[in-house]
């Protein structure tokens, strides 16, 4: 088999689900989602690597040098959002499997054999943009959710990830591989590299994140005949609720505090009627604890405020609260050297995104990598890298693979022995 | 028959689609709208009256005294609001009913006999929550809306009209009545009658009402990685025309403009994306046509700033534009002789809310009648009018009909000859 082309298979795999302007859609256990995974299984079965399906979803290829032995696992995801974008997830999956293929070829070609194998994985569901929580192959793979409560969690429509999994045929019963270490690269998804022509990006750690579930009740009434003093009208509530949570990254210093309301449902959802029920939902993020909690209490404040002076009732609970996670140091500083044995610049960075790997570094060592995002922008169609830095990016990542095969790091999981879940 | 109680079958039918509240739940050509409309024909065939269904599923009583004549009809709609209250509408119909068995045994008593016949409606959809426009059995007999248009009007479900009409058995092809003159009697949906102690509202005219359909757009980006300066939040933007449609009622004196938003969608409408699009619908009414003109100059100055300030496209279009309606003023007079003949008092009241009565005085002389409502609240479950107000309600619809059918209405449409349609 020929060397493969890199962009040549990235920009096939675009072409599944993909959007008018650019983007692909995607999401998790559709019809673009199985054939994304179809076309997995045949990049690896074309390599006679075997593959695997677990009981969530997750898609393994698995590459043997040392049969028995524990595997560094590679890859991201392949699922998108609504109209999201084609490089998000996807880059890190074709990345891991084209970086999988030069590491065999290296070995076959009479390269030192590694003690222990290596494996490409496409994650189910990292978005969540269709069952909610989002991280959800990874983190049942790391024992972070139970995978039974995961499939029956439904979508909108009400359709169990476990019906909407076996109708792709991807629910699988296969057993999961042992695992003694972890690598993603993904794009950043900020403007930090690009502004400072940085190729690759070093994730030292993940930022604090919570959501806030927030709930405005009022009182359904007329839009017409109802006197506006008599009105209890959620909505207005919710709109304030909105400015609140839009408002408050200006009591931070700029860009230390993110937050934004991305999804709302209101009841009854009529144009000639006055909401009665807002259901809303914050997502609040910084680098520090710290910020995130002062940016909590002063909303909390601001939300008793607005009940007092409208009359409505506010509740608004914390969910999906993530630490920080740090990543290895030991990891930072192989992306570091290699980075520099291949000529690249390269730097520490945060991530402000939730990811695969946070869940991952849970449970062995990991490191994550960035390359850089045209405009900063993400999980929409213009979302863009440059081929060049996607190149040096599978660049490094295949040199970080080869080492972490040849025991780079401490080949044991985060305070333990070797999992396999 | 024994004389039927009025009481007795008013919460009968308030028990189908019963929600836990003390509300219903009846949206038109649902099964709860079937329910109500099996109760309607079982009221009329016990009585020997030829039952109708209409093109556009409209449903009549017809009782006969001359063969050939055409009709005084008397009614309203027996749809509800999702978690509407009991007696919008609903008291209308069956008040009708009730008045039309009373004047049938006094004329079967010996009663002048009318030289017109009676008939008692039950229009279609005039909550429009399911199916919009509201006001659509009414508006389509009065040759204000297109029947086959009307048909093909979808839910939110994807559903027509046609094919939910035709699963309740409810799809009509019966010849539609001759009308020669219109009642109707309705809950005031305000609180000027309770406050003022007053049973019986002359309802004068309409209030001047208009819709705006409002469209704001942003940019798809991530909540978590895109930089807040980086940000384009079509929600904060819809938030703003939220606080903006709420505020607008303040430059004008209290209560004289009305206007909330009703209904709103956000794309994606995902935790974790900023929204791209946000769709919203404002309804302002106001006495006079000046005042909504003004508010809406105003609102449309407002949206421009929103719009140049966040760097957000938002697009306003008129819509459902409704001109003050004016009822007759014999019609108004007689609602009035005929409280002061029974010992109510009556008062020259205007809606704000859009009513069958509205459609029909474009054809027919029209009489529009209220009655109070328990604190002015409507379209929620805890709407209320006391059983007593009900009565003396039943007694004055029942004499005002007596009169229309014995020519106290001059007998002829608005501009022209008996109308079938």
């Amino acid at each position: 088999m020929s060397t493969p082309d890199f962009l040549t298979d990235f920009h096939e795999v675009a072409r599944i689900g993909a959007t008018e302007n650019g983007g692909v859609d995607r999401q998790a256990a559709t019809e673009e989602d199985r054939r994304t995974r179809e076309w997995f299984r045949e990049f690896a079965q074309r390599r006679g690597w075997e593959v695997r399906v677990d009981g969530i979803g997750n898609q393994f290829a698995l590459v043997e040098f040392t049969p028995g032995a524990p595997h560094i696992l590679l890859g991201s995801h392949l699922d998108s959002q609504p109209l999201g974008g084609r490089f998000d997830g996807a880059y890190g999956v074709i990345a891991g499997l084209h970086a999988a293929d030069r590491i065999a070829r290296r070995v076959a070609e009479g390269g030192e054999r590694p003690a222990v194998n290596l494996a490409v994985v496409n994650w189910f569901n990292e978005e969540g943009g269709r069952f909610a929580p989002s991280i959800m192959g990874s983190s049942v793979f790391a024992g972070l959710m139970d995978e039974q409560l995961m499939l029956e969690v439904r979508d909108l429509a009400g359709v169990r990830v476990r019906d909407a999994l076996e109708a792709i045929g991807y629910l699988g019963s296969d057993a999961r591989p042992q695992i003694c270490g972890y690598a993603e690269i993904h794009i950043e998804q900020g403007r930090i590299l690009e502004r400072e022509a940085t190729p690759i990006g070093a994730v030292d750690y993940s930022w604090f994140t919570q959501k806030l579930d927030i709930e405005v009740l009022g009182e359904q009434s007329h839009t017409g005949a109802t006197a506006m003093a008599d009105r209890h009208d959620a909505l207005v509530g919710a709109a304030q609720v909105i400015m609140k949570v839009h408002e408050v990254t200006g009591c931070f210093e700029p860009e230390t505090l993110v937050s934004s309301v991305g999804q709302l449902t209101l009841e009854p959802n009529s144009p000639i009627v006055v909401a009665r029920r807002v259901h809303l939902v914050a997502d609040l993020r910084a680098a520090e604890e710290r910020v995130v909690r002062e940016a909590r209490a002063r909303l909390l404040d601001d939300f008793a405020g607005i009940a007092s002076a409208s009359g409505l009732t506010i509740n608004a609970t914390d969910f999906d609260v993530r630490d920080n996670q740090h990543y290895p140091e030991d990891g930072l500083a192989l992306t570091e050297r290699v980075a520099a044995d291949l000529g690249l610049g390269a730097r520490r960075i945060r991530t402000m995104a939730g990811h695969d790997s946070v869940a991952m570094n849970r449970i062995a060592p990991t490191v994550m990598m960035f390359i850089p995002s045209v405009d900063g922008v993400s999980h929409c169609e213009r979302e863009f890298s440059r081929d060049e830095d996607m190149l040096a990016g599978l660049d490094v990542l295949t040199e970080v693979g080869w080492r972490m095969l040849h025991g780079a790091l401490a080949c044991t999981p985060n305070g333990g022995a070797p999992v396999s879940r």
